[in-house]
C-alpha cells in the first residue's frame, strides 16, 4: 500500500469511522480503523454492533489494505505538520510508514485478517431524507427510549415509514415522544434503532440540505451520503403498538410558551433533582400554571402565565421526564393537554405545524 | 438580614468563593457558602486550607449572617428569572427567601456557629504585583511543583521576594522552573504556596493591570483586590536552596523554535507515552536536533532546524517533562543549554528578557 492525501481530510475520516471502534475491547482488532486502498482510498471502523466507512480522496500509487491502532494513528495524524501525508506500509509488510514534512513515523500494524468488514446494505427498500430533517427528527424522539433494565424493544426508536409519511417514535413507559414528516412513497420499513446508531449518525451529519440515504433489510440499516456509510444491527423485537397509547379527548388544555415553563420547571426542579420521593407540582387553573415543588432542602413555588381551557387540576411529573419532553419542543409555544391526574399529559407544538408529540405521565401527587 | 442585588453580580460572586468551598466534606458547613451581611454583603468559601471571599454590591435592608448550601444555592441563582434578587430569612430564621420575578425559593439554612470565618491577613509585608505578570509567574512556574508522594517541601511553589526582585520556582526532582519579575522595595518575603491556591488565583483574576496586593504572615498568604480576598495556609517546611542546581556552564547550546521543538516532541511522545520504558531520544549535532522515539508501537524520527554550538550529544529525556517545560514557554525561541548526557538542562528565552527558566534532568539513554 502506497498514496498521498490532505492531512485534514484524513483527520476528517479518522474522527469519522472512530465513532464505531471499540474503545476497549478484548479483540484488538476492534480497537483498530481498517484502512483499504484499492480505486480509492476507504477507511472503517466496526465494534460489530456499528460500522463505518469513510472514503477519504489520495492519490494512490499501491493498493493494499491492513489495520492500525486506532488511538495511535489517529493522534499521530492529528499532530502531522505539514498538509500532506504519505502512508506506505514497509518492506516487511508489519508496519505503516507515515511520513509529513520533516516527521517521519512507523506503526505496527495490528493482523487484519479477523477485522469484521463493514458490509453496506444492497436494497431496493430504500428512502431518502434531508440531512437537517433527520437530526430534527433523532433530537426529538431519541431521548426517551429506554435505557438500563428496560424490555428491549423499549430500548430502541422505532423508524417507520408508511404510505406518505415518515414517523420516529421512542418510548420507555414514563414518556414517548413522536415525530413525523411528509414522506412521499409507498416503501414499508420498520426498524428497531439502537439509540446511540442515531446519535452517532447527528454527529457526522451536518445540519445542511444534504440528502441521507437510508437503507435496510431485516437485520440491519444503513445511513448514507456520498462519502460515508453507518451501518446498524436493528433490536430484532417488535415495537409496541404506540398509536393507541395517544390519547385523543382531554379535560384541561394550556397554551404556554415553551421557554418560560421550561425555565420554571428547571428552576423547581433544582431542590428535589437528589429527592427521589419529592415531585414537581403543577396546578393548573383559569389564572395559569402554578408549579411546587418541597424537599427536604427548601420548597419553590411560580406562576407562569397561560391560556387555559377546561377543569382546573393538580397533577405531578418526575422533573427529569419534564425537562426532556420541554427540550425536545423546537415551537415557540406549546399545547399542554391533559386528562385527568392520574393519565397522560401530552404536548404538542402550538401554532405550527403539529408534527411533534410528546406524551408523558403523571406520578401521584405527593404533598409532603 | 433582608437585602436585594444584582442577579448576575451576586452569580459572579458565588462562582468566585465556590472554588473555595468543599464539594464533599463530613462537616456540611464547609459545604456552604456564608453570606455575611453588615454595611457591605460578603460572600465566603472556605475549606479550612483555602478560603476566599467576595464583596457583592447589595441594597441592604436588614443586618444578618448565615449559612447556605453552596451547591443548591448556586444553582437557584443561577436559574433566576429576573435581573435582581432578593434575598432574606425567613421568620423562622431557619430559611432563606430566595425571589426574582415570579419565582419564590426557599432554602434551609445550615447553622452557622461552626462556619470557619475566613480572617484576612493584616501585615504590613506587603507588596503589589500586575495580575497579568503574576498569572504569567504562576503558569510558568506551577507545573514543575511536585505531586503524590514526594517530599512536602517539594509540593509547593516558592514565592520570594528579595530586594530588586520577586521569584518564583518550583522543583520536583527531574524538572525546576524559575520565573523571576524586577520588583522595587527591601520586603523579605518566603512563602511555600500550595499550587491549588495559585492555580485558583490564576482563574479568579483577570489577566489585566489591575493591582494584586499580597500580604503575608508565617502562616498564610492573602491575595486580594479591592473585591476579591484569597487566603491560603502555607506548607510549612523549608524550600530547598534551589540557585546552586541551576548549573552554569554548558557543552552543548541549541538556539530552537519554540513551537517547532514542541510540535516535534509531542509527535515523538505519541506512541511511547503509555510504555515507561521508551524516552525521547535527542540526537544533537551542527545539522540540528534529531529527536527519536521506539516502543512496542512502532517508532518515530525527526530533524528539527537549530543553530548548534558545542560538542555534539545523545541524551533522552521523558515526554510529558519535556512537554510541560516547553508549553510553560513563553517566548518564540529559547536556547537549550546541555552539560553531559546524564547532567542537567536548561531552557532559557532567547532573544527576549532572560527571566525564565527550566531546568530539565535526562534519564538513561535507552536504545531500545
Amino acid at each position: 500500500m502506497k498514496l498521498t492525501c490532505n492531512r485534514d481530510n484524513l483527520i476528517e475520516g479518522i474522527n469519522i469511522v472512530q465513532r464505531a471502534v471499540a474503545s476497549k475491547s478484548t479483540n484488538p482488532v476492534l480497537e483498530g480503523i481498517y484502512i483499504d486502498v484499492t480505486e480509492e482510498m476507504v477507511l472503517s471502523g466496526n465494534d460489530t454492533e456499528l460500522g463505518i466507512t469513510c472514503e477519504v480522496p489520495a492519490i494512490i500509487e499501491e493498493i493494499g489494505s491492513l489495520v492500525v491502532s486506532s488511538k495511535t494513528f489517529g493522534d499521530i495524524v492529528r499532530k502531522l505538520p505539514d498538509t500532506f501525508v504519505s502512508l506506505e506500509t514497509d518492506d516487511t509488510g508489519k508496519m505503516i510508514i507515515i511520513k509529513s514534512g520533516s516527521s517521519k513515523s512507523m506503526l505496527r500494524l495490528i493482523p487484519a485478517e479477523s477485522f469484521p468488514k463493514v458490509n453496506p446494505i444492497d436494497s431496493t427498500n430504500s428512502i431518502e431524507v434531508k440531512s437537517s430533517t433527520l437530526i430534527d427528527m433523532i433530537k426529538q424522539t431519541s431521548f426517551a427510549a429506554a435505557i438500563g433494565d428496560a424490555r428491549p424493544n423499549l430500548k430502541g426508536v422505532y423508524l417507520e415509514k408508511i404510505p406518505g409519511m415518515l414517523n420516529m417514535v421512542a418510548v420507555d413507559g414514563y414518556r414517548l415522544a413522536f415525530k413525523y414528516i411528509e414522506h412521499q412513497g409507498n416503501e414499508s420499513i420498520g426498524a428497531l434503532i439502537p439509540p446511540r446508531t442515531l446519535n452517532e449518525l447527528s454527529r457526522i451529519i451536518s445540519r445542511s440540505d444534504e440528502t441521507i440515504n437510508i437503507l435496510c433489510n431485516d437485520t440491519s440499516i444503513m445511513f448514507c451520503n456520498e462519502r460515508v456509510k453507518i451501518i446498524s444491527k436493528l433490536i430484532r423485537e417488535n415495537f409496541i403498538d404506540y398509536k393507541n397509547t395517544i390519547p385523543k379527548d382531554f379535560n384541561t388544555k394550556a397554551a404556554v410558551s415553551t421557554a418560560e415553563l421550561l425555565s420554571a420547571v428547571e428552576r423547581a426542579s433544582l431542590i428535589i433533582l437528589d429527592d427521589k420521593r419529592s415531585s414537581l407540582i403543577f396546578n393548573i387553573d383559569e389564572e395559569g400554571i402554578f408549579i411546587s415543588s418541597t424537599s427536604d432542602f427548601g420548597q419553590t413555588a411560580e406562576k407562569v402565565n397561560a391560556q387555559v381551557s377546561g377543569s382546573p387540576l393538580t397533577i405531578a411529573f418526575t422533573p427529569k421526564n419534564m425537562i426532556d419532553c420541554l427540550r425536545a419542543v423546537e415551537a415557540e409555544n406549546i399545547i399542554f393537554s391533559f386528562t385527568i391526574d392520574r393519565g397522560p399529559a401530552i404536548i404538542r407544538n402550538d401554532g405550527v405545524e403539529d408534527d411533534f408529540t410528546c406524551l408523558i405521565m403523571p406520578v401521584k401527587v405527593n404533598n409532603r
